[in-house]
This record gives structure tokens, C-alpha cells and sequence, in this order.
């Protein structure tokens, strides 16, 4: 018998429950093993609950029952969570998380102290919701250099984006509508400031360099100033617009003497691009999140489902736990180090942008670039380009050059 | 040390070993073993080849050497590779393969065997080539009950349709082109009559249930009666037009009573189908692969990349390599029993359906089916329609009732 105890009985714990629940049956045959959940550990009494009886609201009796192999962290933050999570897996008990707060915080932390203690820390649901791509990365690539990865892995943003280009409706207009569906929370910033999505490209560029990619050196842009305009363009040309969390595995990133030499190892960003349409990760939509990874033998790779929500997450969590139901006393290798890969100064690196201008600096920028795409739309005040490759840096001092006559600047994934 | 012998040193297996040398330092690290390639088993000389001095002619070379923990085929085919792969596990060897006719025919029997001698029979690469597909379904989402697969999963067919629909052109002109490129073979039946297809939702099939979906009993039609006609009208009304293999899950499939009842466990299909250009899968062009699954809780996954090509092949297959160097002496459990699954009787199925008709077979189709959907489109001699959801018995009827009036019939995805 596996006995699972569920910390915090919210949405993905609930789900969590709900999963193990409904699919016993399969988690028994599969893992030769029976599972059980044992304690559902919460402040709250949950009366009227098929499983009332199982909530507790002592942590203690969680950490000291050796019966107990495997807890599920499903409280987010980094505070209780923090402190939990380091209880279990002292006492030698694996952890499984969809809390990616606590892994892009600590993550490296959590692996050492459950490989000492023979157990394991697994996080498949804090990236990406339901969807297969830590284990991926993990096992599937692990032979592979991973060159690149992007990602759709915030559904609220995606959401609003999708809206905006469907019915060419405002920025505010749809983050409200998004906010009375419960799609996005009261204050939005976590989502439309691009903090979430920087979280989860940290933790898949750590995967990817197996070294800690530090969050707080991602240059992160949000989705704010993504106008209707902006679609308007970008869908004429050709393109639909997405925010993107980006990881470009750099010169230092798996060359020992370019490392020291003080090459950089990565580029990580958060920012909204002008997608191609004919890109796969341009068909996804609404809620759902996507990841694109480019490895150096396989080539491109894409995995899609769905990026948040209450089953499709928790059955990430499971996945997790059917993976440690069948290493109990068995660390599985993680190869992420806390040592901090160098990330590169964004400002210096390259890539095409679109601009969106007032008309009478058309002039302008003929003048600076004249490879400049202009994107012709009939009857519009403004005008629209996609300038060529060039540093951040030159993009930004070109911005101040125009002025207030810049209306809108975005970057082309390519 | 783990030495590696490769059977077949064709485009597979040349890139198996292109893809262990140029990565061995990463699989060593992640491996925590040095990986090595010891025999190279063909019937040719390479003369020249960097790896010449690896070629052997005789496999009891490899099969007497204690040394060869791993055996990788790449030789295709089900008579010497069938033979040799019995050999290598009866010695405790594991084996990886791409050969999905093998797998297909044989993959309970050698699971069998590999269970038997603690070593590991691996086939990521026999479906969908570099996407990482079987592994995601056998442990990702091994806790879920499967309810349907969909799968784009041969390259040649998925290339030669995206071209028709690009280029408005006909399938016999574009075949020829795919031939005259090497992306299809002279003989083009096994890709474009659906044979390959049916092989690889067959194993994908019998995953799923984790029991054998013979597939002899897969309902298999090809790409040859697809015309530049239907792309125009299935354009028309948003879709795009696509070969999948595709397997449901039935009332039988999880449910021991039903199936003792006599419920059919699985209805799998190959066929052309129109599928919504909103769809994940309508944007797996080319030669590229896309594998949608939908499971009971995690819902919509999708899994796309390289369906073929000598690296994105040798990668999933090195990927196998990597997993049984981590599993010396240890049999990693999969469920997939010898037992054939009850496969429905596919004109008892119903769903949606396409068709192309003369202009005066139209007060036909209004008085059988009011509801049955005109694609408008100007300037045509021939009319479109979508008829409403019904038995593929009874589209079968239909036809004949509409006889030659009849030039097209495809399915409709949904």
C-alpha cells in the first residue's frame, strides 16, 4: 500500500484527490501497488466532503507516520510550502509539487535533500499544467543539447490574447471580461506581467542547462501593452501575436572552455512576439499552453495540452506520484545543479521587431532601415513595420529616436 | 562501460551512431556510465566509413559478447530482425528498435521475453520517429484512461497532402514529385495505402489498452482517392484535409463487465479525414508528425516533431539506449498483454461525413438529409457538401444509392 498525503486542499489538491480517486484502479495495475490517500492537510474544515474524514490540520501527524511515502505540495508560496517540503523529504518522504514558485525558488535545494535522503522531489505540474514536459526533457532529451526552448505556459495571458485578435477587442476591455469569468485574478499582474511565465521558463532552462537559471535575471515584459492595433498588423502580415517564454542555450551553455572563457550560457526572456501563423505554437489558443523545444538530433519538438485548470494539473501531480510509488527508497538522477548558468545581457542580443508608428515617421525609418517591411493596411492612421535583425540595445535607441511617435513596439519570434 | 551493438547500418542505424558520438558526453553525465559503441552488424563493408573498423558480418559476435549489454535495431522487416532480437533478449540484452512492423507483429512476445531475462525490449522510435510519444503515454500518462488517439504519423503522406493543399495540385503529380525528392519510395503502397499508419496506431492502440490491437483488423484507407477538388471544398469550409490513424476507446476498453458482455474494447481507423484548421493537428504539416491524445483527466495533449529522418529517428532510439543503460539487469515493467482487444466493426461507427457530387445529385441529398451542410463555392461543376453524423453502413448505402453520381467521400473529424 502507497499512502499519499495532499498538502492543501484547494483546487489542485482537491483535484489531486479527484485523480487518484476516479483512476485507482489503472494507478494499481500500473504501479503493482495499492494507493491510497491517507491525509488531506488543510486550515479548513471541509464539511459534507466525500473525504471530510480525511482532512487533518496537524502536519506533524503527516511527517511522523512512516506509513506515509509520498506528500503532495499543492499549497503554493514559498513559505509553509517551503517548510513542508523540507520536512518530507528529511523524513525521507518524496515530495510531489505543482508549486512553481517554490521550484523556481529552491528547486535545486529540494533535489539535494531528496537524493540524501533517498527519496525523490518531482514537479511536472509546475510547468505547463497537464502537460508531459519535465518528464520529457528529463528522460525522452536527456541525451539530447537542448538549443532552444519556447513556451506558451500561462493560460490566463493566452486567453487574452486569443480574445483580443478574435474579436480585435481591447487590452482592458478583455483582461475585465477575463476577471468576471475567473480566468484572471483580481490583481492580474502575477499573469499579465509576465511573472509566471518568467517562474516556468526558469525552471525549463534549468532543465535544459542542468544549472540553476536564476529568475530575478530574466528580462520579463508583460502583455499590457499589446494593443488591437498591434493585431491588426501582425495578423496581415501574417502573424498572430503570443507572449513567449524563451530559452536560447548560448556559446558557454555545453562548452566547458567557452564557459570560462565568461561566454554566456543563456538567453532566457519573457516578452510578447509576433508568431508566424503556420508556426505550430500559433495554434495555441484560449487557455491552452504549448512548448516548443528544439534539440540538437531530434530538431523541433512541441508539446500542447492544457496549461492550468483543475484535473489537467493535478494529473500532473499524479503522474509524479505513480513515478515515486515505483521508487520508494530510490533517488532518480536530476541534473540541476545550484550553481547559477551565466544569462546573457538582453540588450545585446539580435532579433527583428515590429513597430507600430505615427504616418509622419515613415520617413524616419526608411531613412535608418530601408529593408524595413512596411505592413500596408488601407484606411489606418498609423503604419506598421517589421524592422530587420538587430540588438536590443540599437531597438531601444531607436525607440528614443522616435520618440512619442512609437506607438507600439513588438518582437518577431523567429 | 555500456557497449552498444547496432544491427543495420542503414539511414537508422549510421544515425544512432552518428547521434551516441556527437552526444556521448551528455548521455555519459546523465547516464552516469561511459557509453561506447562496440559492433556495428551488416551485411556490407563501408570502406571509408569512421566507423569502419566496428562493422562485423557475424551477430554471434555481438551475441557471444558478454561485454554488449545493448542491442539497437535498425534492420526493419520481421525476418532477420525478428530472429536476432529473440537472440539478444534470450542473452539478457536489451533491445531498441524503430521497427514498428516488428513491434506491430511481435511486441507481446518480446516484452515477454525481455521480462523473462531482466532486460528491456524499447520502441520509441516505431512511432512518430523522434517524438517522444510511447514514453509520455507509458509514464506520463500511464494513471489515465486513455478515451481517444489521433495521429499524423507518416511523413510521406502528411508531405504529399500539405503540398496538394498548397499548390492546388493533383495526387499523382505530387507523388511522383515525393519520389522524385526520395520522400517516397518507388513502390509507394506501404505510405499511401495506409499500411505504415496502420501499424503504428496499432501499437499506439494497443498501449493505450494495454492489451493487443491486431493489426490485421484495422480498417486502413489511403490518400489515393484525395483530390485537388476536395482540398478546394473542404478549404472552403475551414478545413484542411489529413491522414490519421485514429483509436477510441469503447465501452469495453476499461470496463471488465461490459467487455465480458461482449462491448467492443477499441474502434481503430485509418483514413483521410477533414480536419477544423483550428485544429492542433491541421498545423502538422510536411513531413512533420503530430500525435493527439485525450485522456480522462488531463484531457487534450498533443505531441508533434520529426516523423522521420535519419537523426530525429536515431534520437528517439538513443533515447531507449539511455533508458536501458539506467536499467542493466532490470525489466521496466509495460503493459501490453498478448490478449487481442475486441476492435468494433467500423461501418457500426458513426460519424460525420464529406462528399463531392455531381450538381444534379443535389435535390438527392436535401430530401434524404435536410440538415446536410452545401459548401458554397462559385464556379463549379461539381457540389459539396457535409452530411450529418451518421453509420459508416450507412454512408456505404448512401453511396450507392448516389452511385456515380458520387466523386468523392472523406470523413470529417471531429
Amino acid at each position: 500500500m502507497i499512502n499519499v498525503a495532499v498538502l492543501g486542499y484547494g483546487t489542485v489538491g482537491s483535484g489531486v484527490v479527484e485523480v487518484i480517486e476516479s483512476n485507482k484502479k489503472q494507478m494499481n495495475k500500473k504501479t503493482m501497488q495499492e494507493m491510497n490517500v491517507k491525509y488531506i492537510l488543510d486550515l479548513r474544515e471541509f464539511p459534507g466532503d466525500p473525504y471530510e474524514n480525511k482532512v487533518i490540520h496537524d502536519v506533524d501527524i503527516i511527517m511522523n507516520d512512516p506509513e506515509v511515502s509520498i506528500v503532495c505540495e499543492t499549497m503554493g508560496g514559498t513559505g509553509a510550502a517551503y517548510k513542508f517540503t523540507k520536512m518530507a523529504l528529511e523524513k525521507g518522504k518524496s515530495v510531489c509539487t505543482s508549486n512553481k514558485a517554490m521550484v523556481a525558488a529552491h528547486g535545486p535545494e529540494m533535489l539535494e535533500l531528496a537524493k540524501k535522503n533517498n527519496c525523490n522531489y518531482m514537479f511536472e505540474a509546475s510547468v505547463g499544467g497537464g502537460i508531459p514536459i519535465i518528464r520529457p526533457l528529463m528522460s525522452s532529451l536527456a541525451h539530447e543539447y537542448i538549443e532552444s526552448i519556447a513556451g506558451i505556459v500561462n493560460g490566463t495571458t493566452n486567453f487574452i490574447l486569443t480574445k483580443m485578435e478574435r474579436e480585435g477587442a481591447k487590452y482592458k476591455d478583455v483582461l475585465a471580461q477575463a476577471q468576471a469569468l475567473g480566468y484572471a485574478e483580481q490583481d492580474p499582474s502575477a499573469d499579465v506581467d509576465g511573472w509566471d511565465t518568467c517562474r516556468k521558463i526558469a525552471i525549463l532552462s534549468s532543465i535544459m542547462l542542468g544549472k540553476t537559471v536564476n529568475f530575478e535575471h530574466i528580462h520579463t515584459e508583460g502583455i499590457a501593452k499589446v494593443t488591437a492595433d498591434d493585431f491588426v498588423y501582425a495578423g496581415a502580415a501574417g502573424y498572430t501575436i503570443k507572449i513567449l517564454g524563451t530559452s536560447q542555450a548560448l556559446e558557454g551553455a555545453y562548452d566547458e572552455e567557452a564557459r570560462k572563457a565568461g561566454k554566456p550560457e543563456v538567453l532566457a526572456m519573457v516578452a510578447s512576439y509576433l508568431v508566424p501563423k503556420e508556426h505550430p505554437i500559433a495554434l495555441v489558443n484560449d487557455v491552452m499552453n504549448g512548448v516548443f523545444v528544439t534539440g540538437n538530433m531530434v530538431g523541433e519538438t512541441m508539446y500542447y495540452g492544457s496549461g492550468a485548470g483543475k484535473l489537467p494539473t493535478a494529473s500532473a501531480v499524479v503522474a509524479d506520484v505513480m513515478e515515486c510509488a515505483k521508487n520508494i527508497g530510490n533517488n532518480i538522477p536530476v541534473f540541476w545543479d545550484a550553481e547559477e548558468a551565466k544569462v546573457a545581457d538582453y540588450l545585446e542580443t539580435s532579433r527583428a521587431f515590429f513597430i507600430r508608428v505615427a504616418k509622419d515617421a515613415e520617413d524616419t525609418i526608411f531613412e535608418k532601415y530601408p529593408d524595413a517591411m512596411n505592413i500596408v493596411v488601407e484606411g489606418r492612421k498609423d503604419a506598421g513595420f517589421i524592422l530587420p535583425v538587430m540588438t536590443e540595445k540599437e531597438m531601444a535607441d531607436f525607440a528614443e529616436v522616435l520618440g512619442d511617435k512609437l506607438l507600439g513596439v513588438l518582437r518577431v519570434y523567429a
